[in-house]
């Protein structure tokens, strides 16, 4: 047993206990429960997690009793378009109106955002994203990924890149930057979309991968977006040049998206609304996740839901995200994405916790790390008043977040 | 203009001033939106709202400064469950999980709720209760409508109301409580639901008219509840007594709710999904209030959507709510609740915003009282750091919720 005073064997800085884990550990069934569990950390990892009985003999700075309150991981958003300039409330209420496309066309769409993005200062830009960072922070999240993809012209997406990492410095979180150059075609590429696409390739990627400012790279492979051999030219240098990719794949239509980034191992598929079987057993193969995203689902008014008994049967990994973004996902909140997954897409209770921690630190390539309560992982927990982790998907607005603890603190 | 100092004509409490006001008033058009507006109170009343210029002098107690944010009236919930017993998480998770329908009505339904109300002791039952009031609070809630109907038995029905009414002795709130006596056949009827019905007819209705404990009647029409050939006995006998009803009606199938409700003058008919044209005419007809709700729509995984366009051609006033309960709609957010109708019923967000304040207060017969900021009507304001009220309904779990006014504190 752990004590406080006496001549104890181990030192270490934070002791939970009187907690119930979910760890969500692979090594241990469904969630991963703990009953009678206990976390000790020391510099911001997991030292000891598991049965308060079984545990070592240890000596603590701090010990939280956390009177038979919940912990699970803390949560991870690994699908976000967090830093942007402006709105898009004008194009969501002219559009609930029945506005003519040609109005919507002259108020929204990824460029407006584009457009607003690249005249935000640097300071509008970091506190708008901090606004929604808190928000999601406020329910438990302790990493994010953030793309860019709303410059479009490099200035304005390596500011975005910036904006998002240095958002660490103002909050206790983790930020995974992605690089999304291929989210629609720019203004000054109009007529020569494959113009673009060979200055992302051949110019953004190597210095993006040469500077470290982004741990991925992303694509929007869609009719509306870049054709599969465009996607193709930039996976093939992002891959080059070391960095991993993920893909915005078959979410309005099949266009084999889902076999392209398996193609490419990526890390992630994301939407996937009309992948094929083909393209499930693809990513199943490679490896990489299925990042599902019911906001966009909702808010797009879709109807065709995500092959999910397919990803189920080929063993794909689930993950569920915000898509926190101005357009299809205004969603600042993981505990309604889950919700909404859940209603939507049919997914089960324990998929959706998974899905917002083991299977999301997967989709960010950060599995070994972070997503589970294991030792050796960061200790980033997310400590809950309820009965039972289910509650976390069963509520709509109520958030029983009772502390968050990132890196230990 | 007004004035702080000098020999002043009118005395007031508080001023709000450097304000935009979405006051939702029936004389004015749309939002009914005053771009540099104050609002003057005097003993929780509002004596004065409109523009800073046309005020007259006044001298203020308090000042409040708003920076140019935007003022709507309180929002009003106007149709929950707010007090129960337990939860049915358990129900969600199995259901989810793919369990059968006999391991499921062993856990769930209206009776489970039921049976956890009954032995609920009065404290665990307003605690949890405040809980979700305070979600409510959180996103500028001032009045909210709280049913009984999981007591089933006279001892709980009236806690049920008891506890509804006294939450306003711990919070600032306008709690509307309504006997839902014909929410589900208690087992002790199981084999005689017209007994049941006589009961709450002859007996609970005099005598919580005579005691006034809640301020109208409700029912839940439908195959799996009451025929409308019982509801119409609780609707003349609560109208007999002086109370006025309000009822679910047409959720799951066309009983003809709509034009009961209608023939009885019904506050409001309630969900309405599978109402006809004709129950939506009788509606306009009554004046009663149409009262939508996406929470239970989108849980329990409906398609069939309300009569949206019926309900406008016909002039019907529509109102949004959570239906805030543990079974069909765990939603504890009105603001949700807005962007989900515009989302799932395709609401305009004029619409939304008129449903969660003028509107929802007619479907509580307050509608003299609150629901809109004009002099006369109770001082209550929800106080938005928000750059238009189109962004109450755009963000999904983004709460923008500056400062919440309840007469006038």
């Amino acid at each position: 047993m752990y004590r406080q005073d006496a001549e104890a064997t181990v030192q270490v800085d934070t002791l939970w206990r009187h907690a119930r884990l979910a760890t969500m550990a692979e090594t241990r069934h469904g969630l991963g429960i703990v009953e009678r569990g206990m976390i000790a950390a020391q510099d911001g990892r997991i030292v000891y997690c598991g049965d308060e009985a079984g545990c070592p003999t240890l000596q603590a700075r701090e010990v939280v009793d956390c009177e038979g309150r919940w912990i699970t991981p803390g949560l991870i958003d690994c699908h976000t378009h967090l830093v942007f300039g402006g709105d898009r409330v004008d194009e969501f209420r002219m559009k609930l109106a029945g506005a003519r496309y040609a109005d919507l066309a002259r108020v929204g769409g990824i460029r407006a955002t584009m457009a607003a993005t690249r005249c935000a200062t640097p300071e509008r830009l970091a506190a708008d994203a901090l606004l929604r960072l808190d928000a999601l922070i406020a329910e438990g999240v302790t990493t994010v990924e953030a793309k860019s993809g709303y410059g479009l012209d490099e200035a304005t997406e390596l500011r975005q890149l910036a904006t998002a990492r240095a958002l660490s410095q103002h909050r206790r979180i983790n930020v995974s930057p992605t690089y999304l150059g291929l989210h629609a075609v720019p203004p000054e590429f109009a007529d020569d979309a494959d113009a673009y696409v060979d200055l992302v390739a051949a110019s953004l990627i190597p210095r993006i991968a040469a500077e470290d400012l982004a741990q991925s790279v992303d694509a929007f492979c869609e009719g509306i977006a870049f054709t599969p051999a465009q996607v193709d030219r930039v996976f093939t240098a992002a891959r080059r040049h070391g960095l991993p990719v993920r893909l915005h794949a078959d979410q309005l239509s099949d266009t084999g998206g889902a076999a392209l980034a398996a193609r490419h191992a990526a890390l992630s598929a994301d939407h996937l609304e009309h992948a094929s079987e083909a393209g499930v057993a693809a990513l199943a193969a490679s490896g990489s996740v299925a990042v599902l995203l019911p906001g966009a689902f909702l808010r797009l008014r879709e109807t065709r839901r995500p092959p999910v008994d397919a990803l189920r049967r080929h063993g794909v990994r689930i993950a569920v995200a915000t898509d926190l973004n101005p357009g299809s996902s205004p969603l600042a909140s993981p505990l309604l994405a889950m919700s909404l997954a859940a209603s939507l897409f049919g997914l089960t209770v324990e998929e959706c916790l998974l899905g917002m921690t083991r299977q999301a630190a997967y989709a960010l390539g950060r599995g070994a790390r972070t997503g589970s309560l294991e030792a050796g992982k960061d200790c980033d927990l997310a400590i809950w008043s309820v009965e039972q982790p289910a509650e976390l998907v069963y509520w709509l607005g109520l958030n029983r977040l009772h502390r968050r603890v990132c890196g230990g603190r």
